[in-house]
């Protein structure tokens, strides 16, 4: 892939990961529901500005998105769905080999569909979600799991290797997504277990600090006590990754496995808690103020 | 501590603690119930075999007991409890500042009662639970946290320091036990969410190597997805800590914090597939065989 990428989406991740295409050299055409936003950007990075999602995909050989959810996605792909996007979307002005790049998380039914919408112009389709936060992002370190077919996905790398540290191509088109929800899940119950326990401790008269440090150092470990806890204790809910997105993650895993047919009760109950969370206002804020809902129920603060 | 050590319960992991103590240059007296295991293991590493708790009392400074439950360590040390051991327990012989350190999981409320009952003799108690499984106790790499005022802390030290890498004095007498049990509740939960996230995984088509790559990688990385995920895939419980003795300490976490007035959801659910397990006759198997009672909720086999 040595040609003309468009990015479409410039929000915290999305600006972060154009700005290391353009380091890594490729030449950028982008899109932004908010022009003012694109205009900004471009100036500052050197990057045409598209006036609709369909202006990136004629000038463009790949097309990223990296946007809030499934419908957005679709929007601005292939027309349809429930959101208004500013101009034509991509498969207006799609042509044979057009190969599309959605970085967001969304549900692998909904990667599908869209899919199949831009298949009838003979434009390809990759699900390439990531993971790691803002300060990843910025790095270039993602960690990426693309799903897709094997061709696509060769087209796909070198896009990727310049957001990317660790590329996985994890299977047909949409398990990018299924691993993504998945690695959520996990996470958003690790984190809010951290949590309960931190509470536990702090009534019961545990030494916080001992009990962080002996669990990093065995088998309580996790990525999230580790990235959680200190924000959790200092009650600092900086965004790195929004409660309500947690939110959509958990529940849309839930969605799939319940469609087939496996419950996944450790993260039916984390989205209890993160819904709690929404409902006391805390959607914006970082992912680590579910704190605030287990504090408010047991009664002990940290 | 430069004297005599008594080690007392010569299992899986007492086995390989003592064997460290004498690397260490410690001379040991030992005692086990099934007395022709002690007489064994003291002929190969060179320790005296005593007839009863209260022979090691009279021999040494510091007493180590690693036994499976408080009763066990009530038994052995003040000898009373539901616990009948072989000979008088250690309170008979012991004198003004004898050093007992319990290296067991039990209930903190029951190591205060145990303190109680050997204060009376002017002897002194620390909890100093470890996590790590039996290759860490051969190795003495294990992770001590331990409980009991500092003094008593001092001189326990140079005895602990010959079988764990990282040790941790975590506050007043019990509170070693405290945070070892918060930590493996959180072990067990964090396993467990393992198990339903690769089945979800599973029955869904994701290549669960991609899977555990990518978790391990990012936000779902926990230590029991490195240690537990490969068991759970092969279908391999070779025993490095039984699902009974995990069940037996979230339990205790559970009810430690139910005391408090403190919820802990999440250990909770844990608690019960780790009591279908043992339902199912797993007791024995190492805790990834709570593998068997998911995969035989949700109809997929790993």
């Amino acid at each position: 892939m040595s040609g003309r990428v468009g990015f479409i989406g410039l929000g915290i991740m999305g600006s972060r990961m154009a700005a290391n295409l353009r380091r890594a050299g490729f030449e950028l055409t982008v899109f932004n529901r908010t022009r003012s936003t694109a205009e900004e950007w471009g100036l500052e990075h050197g990057a045409r500005v598209a006036s609709s999602p369909a202006e990136v995909g004629a000038e463009c050989d790949a097309v990223i998105t990296m946007l809030v959810d499934g419908d957005q996605v679709e929007g601005v792909l292939v027309g349809t769905g429930s959101v208004e996007v500013p101009g034509p979307p991509v498969r207006e002005s799609a042509r044979e080999g057009l190969l599309c790049i959605d970085m967001s998380t969304i549900a692998p039914s909904h990667t599908r569909a869209i899919a199949e919408g831009l298949d009838e112009r003979g434009a390809r389709l990759v699900d390439a979600p990531v993971t790691g936060s803002a300060p990843r992002a910025e790095e270039g370190t993602l960690t990426i799991m693309a799903g897709g077919a094997p061709e696509d996905y060769e087209r796909a790398r070198p896009v990727l290797a310049a957001m990317g540290e660790l590329l996985v191509h994890v299977g047909p088109l949409g398990q990018g997504q299924m691993v993504k929800l998945i690695n959520n899940a996990v996470a958003a119950v690790n984190a809010a277990t951290v949590a309960q326990a931190l509470l536990v401790g702090r009534r019961t008269g545990v030494d916080l600090d001992a009990l962080e440090r002996v669990m990093a150092a065995g088998s309580g470990g996790s990525a999230m006590l580790q990235l959680k806890a200190p924000a959790m204790r200092s009650h600092d809910y900086t965004t790195l990754f929004k409660l309500e997105h947690m939110l959509k993650d958990v529940r849309l895993c839930l969605e799939e496995g319940q469609a087939a047919g496996v419950p996944f009760p450790f993260a039916a109950l984390a989205r209890e808690i993160l819904t709690a969370g929404r409902g006391r206002g805390l959607g914006d804020l970082d992912f680590a103020a579910l704190i605030e809902v287990l504090e408010a129920d047991s009664g002990v603060r940290l």
